[in-house]
């Protein structure tokens, strides 16, 4: 179906700025936000439902809109003032999707290899990490990404936009920190828990086997949960005069020496 | 000198917020704005010459203040409403310095070690990309850091803040490409640049001598004067199906294992 809509007051419109601002109305209604061409792309790509597409025809080709998705939907054309006000990348972009969300629960997780590598982040703190972890997971073909005691939800803009779509190319899955720990002890899969006050370092560790790197907050690091069950716990040894790094800068070390190591197996 | 300011009309009061805000401010003036007690301790323990200290009683202690600052500096007080319009961090810290800039030139550069680990970053994009780098460079202990053709000032108070505090507990140096190049020739330090169409995996590489990392920007990379100069130019090999990772990740995966060999010498 075809739509024009210019008025910001418009029920459709004000859905989509509340599904961009408030996590309880994703929660609520299944379905959230995605801004931009490749996102949108990615998204299609992965199986999600695209629900509703808003495009301004000034800065986006309704022939490419043809070629992007190819289900039945709502097509709605919004002018370039309206549109200014709706999208977060103001004029770069012309196109944002509502689109349904998906369940991310551990027991849907496929692993791509018979020896996963899995990155395990606990209660990351802010969306943007969420999405560097991601895009890192995704430059390393990781098996999955899983989340414990995730603080925000996986739909959050923010999210979705600092992992330049690459919410959509991982294996995404979340759960509590003892729901991910049991979900790895069945399936057999040695976890290393990196942890300041760890003795071993993370390059004496062999990765060849089934495993996951687990990261915690910049703050408080991870939970005792994690720690006491670990495999093994692992420490990046620091040697400057502050002792903390970024997360997803720490999780892609250890994500690449062990990367290495297989690579050199 | 001891002063109490409650207009943010007060001469000094604007100045604090121009050059919280200009970059050319900063430039004319020689000074720059450091929050935080943190991020002022690193500042002095690195020789910085703090000008003035402002600070709330409300959220700062007077009697911590003496031992922070050893300087005879103009100390003012100013009260908490005015204290939440000029700073950051809302009420958090309690404290804020007006500083005097250093120069950053090549040639005052001392290396820790006879075979140095450099980090050199071309036009970085975001300031916050350059405090993540700084906070890398500082737990690998590495002995300098060179940004080539700076966009911002290292001063952006976004640098500062996101370096949390690591722009001072590293030896930053600033020139343009050819000036660094023409550095790292004479000092004959081999230099491997990073970038996405290289054959050279960064895991092939011994970086056991003098070495420097070179890393460009997000978008385009680095400027063929690196690619064509360079000793060799490295690929961290990607799997996913987004080839882009954030840079200051990719320093710190080409980083850390150059850490990694270094330590199994």
């Amino acid at each position: 179906m075809q739509k024009y809509i210019s008025s910001i007051q418009n029920p459709l419109i004000k859905q989509l700025l509340l599904l961009q601002e408030k996590s309880r109305e994703r929660k609520k209604s299944g379905l959230f936000v995605v801004e931009g061409e490749r996102e949108i792309s990615l998204a299609v790509k992965a199986g999600y439902e695209i629900v509703s597409l808003f495009y301004c025809k000034e800065i986006y080709s309704e022939s490419v809109l043809m070629h992007l998705i190819n289900q039945p939907i709502d097509r709605i054309e919004v002018p370039m003032e309206l549109y200014k006000k709706i999208a977060y990348r103001e004029s770069t972009e012309g196109i944002i999707a509502i689109v349904k969300a998906k369940t991310h629960s551990l027991n849907e997780i496929k692993f791509k290899t018979e020896t996963p590598l899995i990155l395990v982040a606990e209660a990351p703190e802010k969306p943007g990490n969420i999405g560097a972890i991601l895009r890192t997971a995704d430059a390393a073909n990781l098996d999955a990404v899983f989340i414990a005691n995730l603080k925000t939800d996986l739909y959050n803009p923010n999210v979705i936009r600092s992992s330049v779509g690459c919410l959509f190319t991982n294996q995404v899955a979340t759960g509590s920190t003892s729901e991910i720990i049991a979900f790895l002890n069945e399936n057999k899969i040695s976890y290393y828990c990196a942890a300041l006050q760890a003795s071993k370092n993370y390059i004496e560790v062999n990765f060849n086997s089934a495993a996951a790197i687990v990261v915690g907050t910049e703050s408080t690091g991870l939970s005792d949960a994690w720690l006491e069950n670990a495999t093994q716990n692992i420490i990046i040894p620091m040697e400057g005069e502050i002792d903390s790094m970024n997360v997803s800068v720490a999780a892609a070390i250890i994500i690449f020496e062990a990367k290495r190591q297989r690579n050199n197996k």
